[in-house]
Parts: structure tokens; C-alpha cells; sequence
């Protein structure tokens, strides 16, 4: 009998491409990710290199989320920059619902190619204090999850209670590629260093103590 | 203050009509259908022309199902005829985490509007035995829903219980247009009479002691 298979949610950035690496010890992987009209659009171009590097199977599905009101969708609003207090509040960068919509899409695929788990790469630490990414929601999608497929499926969400400088540790020993990733919310040439994400993927190889492979426009 | 809005997933058929009735009393309704590759895309006509009978909003949303294994998306499967002990066992109709896929994104458009509910038509009693219309999955469901969306969002489903006589002796009530309705899992002209879906709808009718209006080439 072959490895069990799981499909692994792949945005392209930190967080994803070291839940990919966690996930590949045990399971043969297929990863998924998402088209939805995100400003950030270069994190597509980075899960392809991600899956390419570790040649594994890789699906990107195109939604149509042009009616949903995100600054991450909406350019008519602005990703704001250098926010205080990160995680106190839900940021206008929040897009309604998007991880219960990637999460399902990622049952209904696990579903058609037999797969026995759904890999997450939320995270309820460093974050941006979206409400899909904390522990309590995944408890209750699991719950919503077995129930609702065929197979009973599981969601695995293996980073949710680390730091993002412990998840970079993690991913430095299991050598992800971080090079290929693509973490700001802008779509630039270089990261921009001031959006949120920028903010904790810098804060977390500093507090890891590596240097952070890609280029940033400041702050780095 | 006006009232309150609800996002109601209507499919075009019987369930979903009755249960926009019933959220009707109460609330401003949002419709919302998804073209998902349904062999019974003759729903969506359905859906357009019950929006339009009650003067309500209406978005059809495009989802790529292609490449997901259902008897309902795959044209490879057939749709079964006059299947014995219906509900009893997950048939090839089930088209994988459909119901997570359609609720995920109704809270979406719920945020986005700033709607305070999301109305789904599932049942338990006469259907087709998919996991995702069970009581206990909508339990589950519906924590996921309050926990991962900004304003704790509520599903509501309140066919849940009934038989398919009580959902249409109720809609009766209410005058639900149900010869707008589409039911039949095949896209013919008439409805087929022997899919489960007919076979649900036809014993209903006649339980409840009222006349289909649609038309079907066997069975009534």
C-alpha cells in the first residue's frame, strides 16, 4: 500500500509552503491554490515554483470573488501600511469567508482523488486577526467537515499555535524552499516591507535568527 | 430601521423556493444560485424566474466543478433511474462538500452585504442521502460559520424536519410559484419522473393532496 494521500492548500507564501513541507513526511501531496482576483496575484507564480520544486501535483482553481469587499480584491481600497497592533483587530485586508471557501474547495478535491486529509497553513499567533484563523473556528470546521463528506475527512492545521519565528525554524530544518515564496499583499517587483504581512514574516527571521531570502523595498 | 438581510441559496427548486418564502417574512432577501457545471443547468432559468416573480436581488456566482466526481458535473456518469431505498445510501449525485462550497460562499456575500443570516434548504427527511443535508453536519456547520466570520454569522435551514408533503403544504400557504421550480437532476424538457429528485417531488405532491404543475415525461 502507497502513502496516504492529502491535499495541501498552497498560497505560495511562508506559512503554506512550510505546512507543504510538514505535510510531504507522511502523505503523498497534492497541493491547491487559489485564483481569486487577489492583489497579490505574484503569490500564484511562487506556489507554482514551490510545487515544481518539490514535484508534486499542483491545481490552481480560478473563483470569482470580484463582488466581495477585501482590500486584498477591491482596488478601491487601500492595503494599509506599518498598522499598530497587528492581530488586535479584523484589518480591511480580511476577505469574508475565504478560508471556509478554500477549505471546502479543498474537501470537494481531497473527495475526488481519495484523499484522506486537508492540509492548512493557518495560523492564530502572528497573524492579522482574521476570524478563519483561529484554533477554535478549525475546531468547528473539523467537526463540520467529518460530518459533511463522504469519507469523513480531517483538516490538519499544524501551525496554528506556532510563532512565526518557530515556524521558520521548522521550516529551515526541513530546508523550504523560502527563497520562492511571496508573502506581501502588494503585488510589487520586490516586497514592500510595510504591509502586515511583510511586518511578521521580517519580525519572525529576525526573532529566528536567519536572514530572509527575498528582496524587500524597506525595512528589511 | 429596515429589515434585516438575509442571503437565501436558491437552486431553482422546490426546497430552496419555500424556503426563500419563509425568509421572506422576516427579512430583505439576497438570492444566490451558482452555475456549477450542473447537468440540470435548467435550474438556474428556474432560479432567475422565481427572483424575478418576487422582485428580489439575484447573483449567480460561477464555480469551476469540472474537476470534481459527481453523477450531477461528470457527463461519463449517469444519473440513476428509480433507485430503490433512496436516502439510505450516498449515491453518485453527491457532488463532494457542495453544500460547504455554496454555504462558504453565502457567508461571504453575507459580509460583504452585511447580512445577518444565511438561509439554506437542505433536508433530512425525503432526500437523496448526501452527508452534507444531515442535521448534525448543519450543527457543526453553523458554529464554524458564528466562529470564522466577522459578525458571527447564523445559517438558517428550516426544512431541515420536514417531510416533502409538509415543505409543500407549507409552501402552498405561502404561494410559492412552484411551477417556476425546477427538481429533475436531468435537463430535459419535462422533467424525467424517475431520477431520486422526481421520485421526491412526485410522492410529495401526492402526500400533500395538491397537483404538480410542472410537466414530466413519466411518473405522475
Amino acid at each position: 500500500m502507497g502513502k496516504q494521500k492529502a491535499v495541501v492548500l498552497l498560497s505560495g507564501g511562508l506559512d503554506s509552503a512550510t505546512t507543504l513541507a510538514i505535510a510531504l513526511k507522511n502523505y503523498g501531496v497534492y497541493a491547491l491554490s487559489f485564483d481569486y482576483g487577489q492583489k497579490h496575484r505574484k503569490e500564484l507564480e511562487s506556489a507554482k515554483k514551490i510545487a515544481e520544486h518539490y514535484r508534486i501535483n499542483h491545481k490552481i482553481v480560478k473563483i470569482d470573488l470580484s463582488w466581495a469587499k477585501s482590500a486584498l480584491t477591491d482596488k478601491r481600497i487601500r492595503i494599509p501600511e506599518s498598522r499598530k497592533n497587528i492581530g488586535k483587530n479584523i484589518p480591511v485586508t480580511y476577505v469574508p469567508a475565504r478560508n471556509m471557501m478554500m477549505l471546502s474547495f479543498a474537501l470537494a478535491y481531497a473527495e475526488t482523488i481519495n484523499a484522506d486529509k486537508v492540509f492548512i497553513g493557518a495560523n492564530a499567533v502572528d497573524y492579522s486577526g482574521y476570524p478563519d484563523c483561529r484554533p477554535e473556528f478549525y475546531r468547528a470546521f473539523q467537526k463540520a467537515s467529518s460530518l459533511g463528506t463522504k469519507k469523513g475527512l480531517k483538516i490538519k492545521y499544524p501551525l496554528i499555535n506556532m510563532s512565526k519565528s518557530e515556524i521558520i525554524k521548522k521550516g529551515m530544518k526541513l530546508k523550504v524552499p523560502y527563497h520562492l515564496t511571496w508573502s506581501c499583499y502588494k503585488g510589487g517587483k520586490k516586497a514592500c516591507g510595510v504591509c502586515d504581512s511583510c511586518i511578521l514574516r521580517l519580525k519572525g527571521f529576525k526573532e529566528a535568527g536567519y536572514d530572509d531570502p527575498v528582496e524587500y523595498e524597506v525595512g528589511k
